[in-house]
Order: C-alpha cells, then sequence, then structure tokens
C-alpha cells in the first residue's frame, strides 16, 4: 500500500495507491473519520464491475451505504444529473455527516464531487476513481463540476476530496484504448516535472501497458506524487499549476474541434504534447533530439488517431475561446528540458499552426508517399 | 464612509459602508483592482429604483457594465434562473477576468454569488446589497446559494466576495415591513456579542426606524463588524459562526412551516429570538428582568405577524428536518447575558413548545381576556 499526502492545510488529505484497496477500504474510512452514512454514485456498469464487493465490505465495516446510480456517458455530465442525485439525497435526508462516494472515472468523480462541494453547501467527499485517467488527474486536486450545452466544464468549483482511494486491480477492466489514454497523462508528469520518472517510463513503457502491477502501482504513485506538489503549491490554478496543462492547449482545442468523438482525451493531449514538444524545440528551448526523444516514448504508447480532418484554423479558433483565456494571448506550457517547463503567451498563430501541420499533415504525407 | 475588514487570509476583503456609495464605488474597484467588465444581475425593480446612476458611474469611470436581469422573488432562486444566468455569460463570453455584480437584496445575492462561485470553477463578484437584510446579513460572509424544489438554500457554496459595497441611501425605497424584518437582524448581532451595541439600538431604535441616515450608517456598521469578526473566527460554520443562528432556530421552522408566506425573515427571527430567550431565563441562563428587556426592545420594532395557526408540533418537526442537524439533536443558540450565548443541545420538546405556547398562544390568550 503506497500513500501520497496533498498537504492543503486544513484541506488536506491522502491518496491510498494499492492493488485489492476495495476490500481493505473500510480501515481507512474509520482512521480518517468518514462518516457511517455513505451514497456511492457510479454507473451501472462500473458499479457491477467492482462495486458489489466494495458495498459488501463497507457494510460489513458497519458503514450504511445507499447507491446512487447515474447513466453513463460524457453527455451525462449535466445539470440535469446533478439536480436528480439531489432529489435523491434530499430523500434519503442526507445531512452533513453524510458522505459522498465518487466511484468511476472521471466524469462520475466530476459530477459526484460537484454535488458534493453544493449540497448543504459542501460535504465531504471520498474519490474511488477507477480508471487509470482519474487515478492519475482527475480524482487529485478537488477539480469538480458539468458541462453547460454550450461548454465543457463550464460550471463547477474547486472541491479538496477527503480521502482518494486508487486501487489498481480495477484497471485490469479497461479497454486498450481507455488505458493508453491514461499513459498519455501519466507520461506529462514526467516530462513537466520529473526526467527520472521520464526514464524509468522510457524503460518500463512495456510493462506499464501489460499492466504489470507492481509498475502500475509504481507509476500511479508517482503521477499522483507529482500532481499532489503541484497543487499544493498553487490550489486554484493561478501560477505553477498551469503546467499541469502541458499538452492541453492543442488537447482541449482538438477535443472541441472533433465534437469530443473520435479522439479521447488522452490521444488530444497526447497530440498536444507532440506539438508542444516540438514548439520548444523550434523556439530553442529543447535541442531537436530531446524533441525525438520526448515523441519516441509517445509514440511508442500506440497509434494516435489521424487528426488531419481537423482544420488547424479550427483549433486556434477553439483555443481563443478557452475558458482559461484570461485576455488575448494563448497560453502554452512548453519544455525547458524534459522535467521542467516554460511558459509562453508571445507565439503568432502562423508559426503554431505550422509545426502542427508539420507534425501531423506532413507526417501524414511523408507516409503515404514511402 | 466606514469600512469594515474581513480577514480571511487570501480571501479577505473589505466592506464598505456609506450614503450616496453607488456613485462613488468607481474608486473603490480602482483600488480593489476589480476587472474592468462587469455583469450587474439584478431584477429590473431594483435596478429601476437604483442601478441606473449607478451603471452610469461605473462606464464614466472605464467599466464595461452588462446587465443581467433575474426574475423577482424567493421562487425564482433556483437553479433553471442560474443555469440562464450561466447562458448569458458564455454567449457573452465572459472569462476568469470578469466579475459579478449582485446588485440587490439576498436573493438577488444568493444567486449572484453561487453563479459567481461555479461559473468556471469561481470568478470574483462584488456584492451591492440594498436592503437591510442584506447590508448585514446577507452579503456578507460568503453564504451562496439557491433552493431546491424540496427544500430551500440545499444548493450552495461558500464563496467570499471581493468587496462588499452597501449604500446606505438605497434603504429609503424599502416599505416599513421590509425595513422592519432587516432591524431584527440588527437587534440579534447586539444580543449575540456587544452588549454596548445593544444598549446603543435601546437608545436609538425610534431613530433608526425613521431611518436617520447616521444612525443607518453606524448600526449597518457596527453589524457588519459584529459579523465579520465572527466568520473571520469560523468561516464554514463549524463552530462559533452557530451563534448567528441565534433565533433561528425556530425562526426557520416558522418559515417553512408558514411556507414562506405571511411571516418575512426577519418577523420569523425575531420570533425565534423572542423564545430563545425565554428558554434561556427558564433555564437559569440570564434572569427574568434581562429576558423582558430583551422581548421589550423586540418589541418595540413592530408587531409581530400572529403564528397561532402553525403548531408547534409542526415547527418542532421542521426543526427535525433542518439541514443543519448533524444527529438526532436539535441544537438552539441561547443567551448567557446581553452580547453573550450559550449553546444548549439537551432540551426536552415538550419544554421547548411549551415556551413558544407560553409565548404566543398564551399571550394572545391574556390580550383576548383583557
Amino acid at each position: 500500500m503506497k500513500s501520497v499526502h496533498v498537504e492543503l492545510g486544513k484541506r488536506s488529505y491522502d491518496i491510498i495507491i494499492a492493488r485489492g484497496l476495495l476490500s481493505r477500504a473500510g480501515d481507512l474510512f474509520e482512521e480518517r473519520q468518514i462518516g457511517k452514512r455513505l451514497f456511492l454514485v457510479a454507473t451501472t456498469k462500473v458499479f457491477d464491475l467492482h462495486g458489489v464487493a466494495f458495498r459488501e465490505h463497507l457494510i460489513g465495516n458497519g458503514y450504511q451505504v445507499t447507491e446512487i446510480f447515474i447513466p453513463d456517458g460524457e453527455k451525462f455530465k449535466n445539470l440535469h444529473t446533478v439536480e436528480n442525485i439531489y432529489t435523491y439525497l434530499i430523500a434519503q435526508r442526507a445531512d452533513r455527516a453524510s458522505t459522498i462516494v465518487a466511484f468511476g472515472g472521471g466524469v462520475t468523480g466530476d459530477i459526484a464531487g460537484f454535488v458534493a462541494a453544493t449540497f448543504l453547501r459542501g460535504i465531504p467527499y471520498v474519490q474511488v476513481p477507477t480508471t487509470l485517467l482519474s487515478q492519475v488527474d482527475s480524482s487529485v486536486g478537488g477539480k469538480t463540476g458539468v458541462n453547460h450545452p454550450h461548454g465543457k466544464n463550464m460550471i463547477g468549483v474547486f472541491h479538496q476530496p477527503n480521502l482518494v482511494c486508487a486501487d489498481t486491480t480495477t484497471l485490469s477492466t479497461l479497454s486498450q484504448r481507455e488505458f493508453r489514454s491514461g499513459v498519455y497523462e501519466v507520461l506529462k508528469y514526467g516530462l513537466i516535472r520529473d526526467a527520472q520518472f521520464f526514464r524509468y517510463l522510457e524503460a518500463n513503457l512495456d510493462g506499464l501497458l501489460e499492466r504489470d502491477p507492481e509498475i502500475l502501482e509504481t507509476v500511479v504513485c508517482r503521477a499522483c506524487a507529482i500532481k499532489a506538489e503541484v497543487i499544493s503549491i498553487d490550489e486554484t490554478e493561478s501560477g505553477l499549476r498551469r503546467i499541469l496543462n502541458f499538452g492541453h492547449t492543442f488537447g482541449h482545442a482538438l477535443e472541441v474541434v472533433s465534437g469530443y468523438h473520435g479522439v479521447t482525451h488522452g490521444e488530444a493531449v497526447a497530440c498536444g504534447m507532440l506539438a508542444a514538444s516540438l514548439i520548444s524545440a523550434k523556439l530553442g528551448h529543447i535541442d531537436l533530439e530531446t524533441h525525438e526523444r520526448v515523441a519516441r516514448l509517445i509514440r511508442r504508447v500506440g497509434i494516435l488517431p489521424d487528426v488531419q480532418e481537423y482544420a488547424v484554423e479550427d483549433l486556434l479558433e477553439a483555443m481563443d475561446r478557452d475558458k482559461k483565456r484570461r485576455d488575448d494571448r494563448k497560453v502554452f506550457v512548453l519544455l525547458a528540458a524534459i522535467g521542467e517547463t516554460v511558459v509562453r503567451d508571445d507565439l503568432e498563430d502562423s508559426f503554431v499552426a505550422d509545426v502542427w501541420r508539420a507534425l501531423f499533415f506532413g507526417a501524414q504525407r511523408r507516409s503515404e508517399a514511402s
């Protein structure tokens, strides 16, 4: 059992990472004085896979567990689902001593976290992420929220969980594509903050892709530790936390332009990281060999979707509409070295577009020609 | 111009209180680096009374002001109104540098504050309360939220404003009943925390009820200072902040049982304070003379609505359903002296019911007999 402490003063909490954690979580809940009344928010799909035993274990440890099932999919991540959960909680007379357990992937965590943040002006919640992406990213840091019909994640608050329990055993049921999507976010942590971790990933990528239990535990733990360190320094994204957006300027734009179909979040970030890395090299922040080393590791994870159908002009426009924009400038997190970042907001659109085309249009043309 | 500082570390802010403040707010906004893009949330009623000049003043000071009108009344304090505001903000491309200005009474402040708390995971907001109740209570402390069809204020978060501007001139347009409703909350502050302020109110109640500008400024300032001190010590109602609920255990129950019709919030709190004071005397926390002195001042504000139609059993049941309940006990904030409180959670329902009946049923019977 590994553990990462997220230091945020009164809002501090632990992330526990272990194989088979779901059948041992009762003690952890006890130690952290989680109340006895739990509302477990999950999709039936995830609940059927991993929730039944978890519930039995908790009941056996004296917890009262009530399931709240939500429909599966990003399109249900909206205020309507949130309102239905409120209604259920009120009907069940949930109070401030009740605890929400977010049991599933990122969408479930975002919805359940937002409910916990806004029900009765905030009640405790525990994140139990069951996907690689949510274990290394969305379950840590307190970002909660839902989509508005006119924009993704437009509605939300920062609300830190009281505990995060990441059972790496649950990752065995992910599809290969879903799993790889999380691996890209893992690579990000090495790239932005930890050269040694990057080397570890170079050495152990095959084992990771085969979901070797030992490697999985190590990787999830290290990724969480880096994220925990960053958000301890900057809880609400005013400074350092921006580096977590490495690859995300292009990534988000790609997701928007693709209408969130055809490209997973991790794949979009992977494309974005490739672009950010090449931009870093073109601007002289890193040398070309370093970029190639970065690109090699990203490419080893799997084949990225063909993104040629998305015009780079549309991507740039989507960046302009990004909610994180504070003024007219696009902000890019770039590499100063493997494990080190530099932020630039002075890039010309035409330069950025050329890099993107060289990477994804040029490469395709080359492969067509070969 | 008076000012009260609310010390909450990084979330600290000032409350500015003055006559004619609305035509001088530009400088204050400037000093506190409020962004140039303002979204003013108001009802057309309040905007027509006080908003037009305020907007002109802000525009004259280089601010871009966009009005967002919301329907008037507590029944529109719901997620639907909130969602409409989100839609408007997105359409107008509001971003994290935009500021929400909550312009109106408590309902407007609660809704606009909740939007500010949850749009893009939180954007700045300024409270410009225009009623006595909101100037001394709801605009300070960061409570934001809306009602759920099954419960009042069930949905909400704590989100501190960046600035509160209370222009006491706006209080001149309140109805007498609305104004008196705020006066009851003012009395509360003297009772729970400041014997000297209580004596000031005894000496100046007539002037206050006549809305003497000087007295108004003094009273709003002192009430805000007491509230600011309490929430600085306890931001999220885990300890000391509970004393602000003096009179509110019965008050909330009375509002619930009356269906929020016929009894204003202030009147309900006044009834609750009378009950809490008499309970305090019956339990020996204060002597009967002190209770009578408290009751006299409360009664001087105006005639309270007849509450005999509400069965005390229903009030007790409503208390049990109160969201603040953490377990099976009802919590009463009582007086240990004028200016001092004691919290009790060990009172018998029958005792509490007897006190209520003696106050509001007995008194009525006596007056009928006389």
